[in-house]
């Protein structure tokens, strides 16, 4: 039996969608006792996903909130406020993605706080930083992968931005998020105080963007083009083979001059502009071009052998469904069938990281709205005549 | 003065290129005093990726690897060896990318160091998780982003396989490493002891591309195709202007009937098929329709000015080198000038995440090759005498 690494932690969510939820399920993988507040018509993601059996429970917000429970609680209620107040009390880490404003509005801004519980870590996730003038203008996943130079790569790299199919701004974020209460919460044992953190989105994504290409731009006059020439090559993709695509990885000189001989140019070998990994770099795109053509030669299949032989990385590619049935995931465990109390049969995949230590093992199941209301108000220590008092008032629901 | 939250940890850094530097970068930004141990030939980072003053200090390097100390072992020879195991004894944390096999043989694995340091933090990186078939098998990023799906969903938006123009799998795995290491810090200050953390990058990004896309998948049997087809969308991109592109994000419904006005479609207001967050999200195509047939009216800086007083989230995309001049990022002092020792002038990112108990406040240079080999051994409790031996037989370098 463990609870994880972080058993024992109580965490007060008060997100939504996904840059929240995220951060807060990898808490509760992890262990935490997350208990994720929501407003009587619920996070937007139980319905604004497709996919589900029962309105509210859509596929996606299943996934991001497995492992808490739900409280529903109107805050505009003074019963509603006071039941947050009580959850806080009891709380070691608060996180919101509320507008700023809107959370000093409501009190539940860190310097409102801080006074009555010294050692409540409190975690903003802002769309952009304190001190600048984006702060508090509202921002979703492609607004950010537009202003953070996310959707500027693919613009570099085909003529025309795009972005990540995925809320990939608000998903890593989220993932840095529960990195930095980590941190706090460690620095907490040390020092017996709780904190506030910041965790804004552009400046995170900003940064992630700029570690990888920033480049020669680093260097102030620029010694060159910003830019990692060889992720942003248009051919920096799965290449065509004769009946669909392959992905190779030929990077070092043992692994390059096998793919040569592999491919047919035995020549290249000898080649100054391929004799190194940085000669290879310098000339990104002249390389891209002889794996092109060679590649095209054979079908995928024949390719994926050719290359296990020669233990030069290679690899189809999986569309999601794919996934499903990769054997890989399927040697480790990855899908598991759960039970869902109100949802019937559900694939649930298992968290990724392992920890020697023990991962957390009383998985549970992600909540309807509101479907711990009665549990935890009685934990509050509300008794059963006021909780029906709030349940009659609507402050909160259940 | 503030060392930041991870004040006082100290970490043992054998990682390269991506995936284990940006991890440690995370740790040593936020305060651990990361000792980065660096074979004969160094990083591959520092030689493999364009743009430097001088050779083996590339600006990718340098972005990925500041805040830390070089030690230049050959771990090859007995005395590198001895070296990186009296390291090992004086650290908190011990973080590898290496693979499996080649740490067992180097007995650099868990099982050999965990009986001689019971409050050992051993992060392995892997590519793949153990128990799977592809455990031990190489792989770079865009193999993984081959796997895990993440082309797999460029192919179903756009009809073929693309990346991610950024190590995307690498980076996001890296920093989700610092995370576990985070909360592996905090369960030791429970419990007293170490252990080992597996963070494999295919599994990782697996659950990164199904937590977003399993969708209707995520019953069994499914109640849909799996994807956010929102998401998944050809135009879910920066859409064209008369002069340009503009990100538009009209969720809500009073953004949505606000954009509706403003593109001079006011009777899609009433249009059961846009009245509602739910029912736009079912249909997604034919929303986007709407929305690039009315953006493609005006320039992209006539609609900035339009949707600012509207309050509808809307943003023209950054270049990267456009972020070098965004004003939000000026504001908050994103770029700093540093003066590196041995590199010159640089532009320096700043971390960006904030904790109110401080963050770290002596920031260091990314250091050059063993730049610090002398002075760690010193720390170590080797002699002078000691040093010159190791320096002068190869084992070590400065």
């Amino acid at each position: 039996m463990s609870g994880g690494p972080l058993e024992g932690v109580r965490v007060v969510d008060l997100t939504t969608v996904v840059v929240g939820p995220i951060c807060t399920r990898t808490l509760a993988d992890q262990g935490a006792d997350v208990i994720k507040v929501e407003a009587p018509g619920g996070d937007l993601l139980r319905t604004m996903a497709q996919g589900s059996r029962h309105p509210g429970m859509s596929g996606k917000f299943i996934n991001f909130n497995r492992n808490k429970r739900s409280v529903c609680l109107d805050l505009k209620q003074e019963g509603g406020m006071d039941a947050m107040r009580r959850l806080i009390s009891g709380a070691d880490v608060f996180v919101s993605n509320i507008r700023p404003e809107a959370l000093a509005r409501a009190g539940l801004d860190y310097p409102s706080l801080a006074p009555g519980h010294p050692r409540l870590i409190h975690c903003s996730i802002l769309a952009f930083g304190r001190g600048g003038r984006y702060f508090n203008r509202p921002a979703y996943d492609p607004i950010v992968q537009s202003l953070s130079g996310v959707a500027g790569t693919f613009a570099r790299a085909t003529g025309e931005p795009r972005f990540v199919p995925m809320v990939m701004t608000d998903h890593t974020t989220g993932l840095i998020a529960a990195q930095c209460i980590g941190f706090a919460l460690y620095r907490r044992e040390k020092t017996g105080r709780g904190e506030a953190i910041d965790v804004p989105m552009f400046e995170n994504m900003a940064s992630f963007v700029l570690s990888e290409h920033l480049g020669a731009a680093t260097f102030d006059p620029p010694v060159g083009p910003s830019g990692d020439n060889r992720l942003l090559s248009p051919d920096y993709r799965p290449l065509p083979t004769r009946d669909g695509y392959i992905t190779v990885g030929p990077n070092t000189n043992v692994q390059a001059f096998a793919f040569f001989d592999a491919v047919g140019r035995p020549e290249l070998k000898a080649d100054p502009r391929f004799a190194s990994a940085a000669a290879r770099t310098a000339h990104a795109a002249a390389y891209f071009e002889v794996r092109k053509q060679g590649l095209a030669q054979k079908t995928t299949a024949e390719w994926l052998a050719i290359f296990a032989k020669l233990d030069v990385p290679a690899a189809r590619y999986n569309s999601i469904d794919d996934l499903l049935e990769d054997p890989h995931l399927a040697d480790t465990g990855f899908f598991r069938a759960e039970d869902h109390p109100s949802q019937g049969r559900l694939r649930r995949t298992r968290v990724a990281n392992i920890f020697s230590g023990g991962n957390r093992d009383d998985e549970a199941h992600a909540p309807l709205l509101g479907e711990h209301t009665r549990a935890v108000l009685a934990e509050l220590g509300y008794a059963d005549s006021d909780i029906d008092r709030l349940l009659a008032s609507g402050a909160a629901r259940d």
